[in-house]
């Protein structure tokens, strides 16, 4: 993975004074990775070396699915779903619906969705056949999320029919939870989530690894590519691609540029985008500082898809206010090689017969940022080797040092969620009414 | 449609004062529209009433497809690709993955994605076996999109072994352009934009028509809640839904609040919101004002689902930065009635039980909006009768007539991009060296 930060527009004393801010608490998440123990908020960054972990997750999966498993539904909501959704998304998903006959295939339940649900429990009716050909995972941290339990309930419900159903079900949750309670009288396989690590850290827990492996997924080189940005991040703060990128976003956010946008160049990433908004939004957007002042902190990120959305949203980000900053994140090498054909058709433009359409895509890449440089506007780029296991569990690790460090310098607790208890709350007390 | 502004936070008579400067313009919009010509940038007005356009594109859908039709491929990018997406996955696309047997399905090319694009031309070979199986839809107003070229040269070349492949390709562009010249060349069914439509005004001109009615969408009906919004929006500026939501957005971006997110509470609509994005982005996001003075002026928009993204992003906006207005669009109706079963079988949550899945999703939306006025938060809220054409075509009228007005109130061009053709610029000259 190749970082380039020619254009992150901050002078290099200040970048460097940021930097050095870090070294302390660089120095404590390398502590808390070596532990290798699940004593505080930043112990998800010890589940990439968690072989026991590990080999729990494989057990079970081996234990519940056979070559007849066709379907795979992750049930879960937030960080519950869009680690995995975003790696499955990226490696298999994208073509999930021009290749209906490949197998297995996963299906994602997260919002309680009238026409959604009713369109789903149709599809399991006409297409699972045998109760082997399905796997349903269950993830919920707390165990009391209302639309994992709304969406587990009808889905289980509509299996019913098939007297060992309860045998395709895994429930990933945390150890006291009530829905550990319930899964353990009803006999169900669960696994637990290691008490500190929280949602939107969790795509290394069982919450990811059980659905990714099942499907297929290398899960050992996913940790693996995670382990090798563990080490490039922790090992020093000065050259940590996390912490100059931490930097330059606080610098940014600070002068008023409070917009993150990771614009990514394959559309197979869009869901990745998604997991890291979650990630950003809730870890730096809080109302109170860590002494308990009331601060509005937050960066907004938002995610941008290329080529697409430069048909969409440049204008805005080329002409429009100066609030954002940009991260490209592109790749060097596609698993395909697509040509126009040399042979021209309909072809308006006769210069593009015969290039790939890697070559094309590069060209639009090069275009946009040298439109960017002529704007003045600040970006970081990012260059992933290839789109696999390895490369999505660097960036994601990358990502997940990257906000904590974010935290530390704006001051915030990067771990907790405190907003949201309200708006649950208001819900439970209309439903349960 | 019903629109409440209870929530706004904007004084009543300032309200007032922003929405009386709209009078004239108003006026002239109105005069538009009855005018039924395509001579200014205002001309989108005149399409949903336009007979004579209609008929020429239900005259060749007529003539293109046969009941065979199995799979439309609608070629184009931003404009010429986000309204058709919107309203077949708000109606139809939304249940594809699930439903592998029921056609025609409509398939969307947008970026040049190697891998995608892969997977694609893989599937055409299995899948496609009569050339009527397949409609080819390319769009482009300029006809000069890279991209567009580029996905369509590859497809068309792989039907190349159907020597019938070019009777079942339309092709929508302005007329005077060069995929126009090569369409008439060749031979293949073309129909005109009408000129002064732009491309993120051009959903009910044929660009989006084609695609839609061939898949079965009642597009008169679409145009039926367009006239009737344009009714509602223009008799008078007072009472006009688009001038209040322009009022009030120009009023929180002139206060500080920039990023307006557009919050669904239905996950089929999700492409909706990639509508608006552009929309609202390209027509207000601009360096310079009409007098020619650099402003820099814009509004980011977001999109957010409800409730996937309550666990996503939630915590941001309530607890963050205040630098966000959010437009609530939620459902009357559902046309599914799922429940949770009376019956538990894991349950932590007995409330649940016997509750329409509705009920909850609509406790989960008053939660929301309780937390949001707690928080101070300002919003709009929008419920729809329903999804259906007619309620599609009413909300995106609604939302063309409100960039519109915006323009006007932030004293810019909301018809012209000029900063794009820099990096398209750019692209070209890297393409054709």
């Amino acid at each position: 993975m190749d970082f380039f930060y020619t254009h992150n527009d901050i002078p290099k004393k200040r970048l460097r004074s940021i930097i050095h801010r870090l070294d302390g608490y660089t120095g404590r998440l390398r502590a808390v990775q070596k532990s290798k123990t699940y004593r505080v908020s930043e112990s998800p960054l010890s589940l990439p070396s968690d072989t026991r972990l590990l080999n729990n997750v494989l057990r079970i999966i081996r234990a519940k699915t056979t070559s007849r498993l066709k379907y795979i539904v992750v049930i879960g909501i937030g960080g519950s779903s869009l680690g995995a959704k975003a790696i499955y998304h990226a490696l298999r998903g994208y073509a999930d619906a021009l290749s209906h006959n490949r197998f297995p295939q996963m299906f994602f339940l997260d919002a309680t969705d009238p026409e959604y649900l009713d369109a789903f429990l149709k599809f399991l009716k006409i297409s699972v056949r045998h109760p082997e050909e399905i796997l349903i995972h269950i993830a919920s941290k707390s165990g009391t999320s209302t639309e994992v339990i709304v969406n587990a309930e009808i889905v289980l419900s509509a299996l019913k029919k098939f007297p060992s159903f309860m045998e395709h079900v895994i429930v990933t949750t945390d150890a006291g939870s009530p829905l550990a309670r319930t899964a353990k009288e009803h006999n169900i396989a669960w696994i637990p989530i290691p008490e500190s690590v929280g949602g939107r850290f969790s795509v290394f827990s069982p919450v990811g690894l059980i659905p990714l492996a099942t499907a297929g997924i290398d899960i050992r080189a996913l940790l693996r590519g995670a382990r090798s940005m563990i080490r490039l991040c922790l090992d020093s703060s000065v050259r940590s691609p996390a912490a100059i990128s931490a930097a330059t976003l606080f610098h940014h956010a600070r002068a008023g540029k409070a917009i993150h946008d990771t614009f990514f160049f394959h559309t197979e990433l869009q869901y990745l985008g998604d997991w890291y908004r979650q990630l950003l939004a809730e870890s730096i957007g809080k109302e109170k500082n860590r002494r308990g002042k009331t601060v509005h902190a937050g960066i907004t990120p938002t995610t941008s898809i290329g080529s697409t959305d430069l048909h969409s949203i440049a204008q805005l980000t080329l002409g429009g206010p100066r609030d954002k900053i940009t991260t490209f994140v592109s790749t060097k090498k596609h698993t395909t090689h697509v040509r126009v054909p040399k042979k021209k058709i309909l072809s308006p433009l006769p210069y593009l017969h015969g290039k790939s359409v890697e070559e094309i895509l590069h060209a639009i890449y090069t275009g946009t940022i040298q439109s960017y440089t002529k704007h003045g506007l600040p970006f970081l780029e990012v260059l992933l080797p290839d789109i696999s296991e390895s490369s999505l569990g660097a960036f994601m690790q990358w990502k997940m040092i990257e906000v904590m460090l974010l935290g530390k310098l704006m001051g915030v607790d990067a771990f907790d969620e405190p907003n949201v208890e309200d708006y649950k709350e208001k819900t439970r007390r209309i439903l349960s009414a």
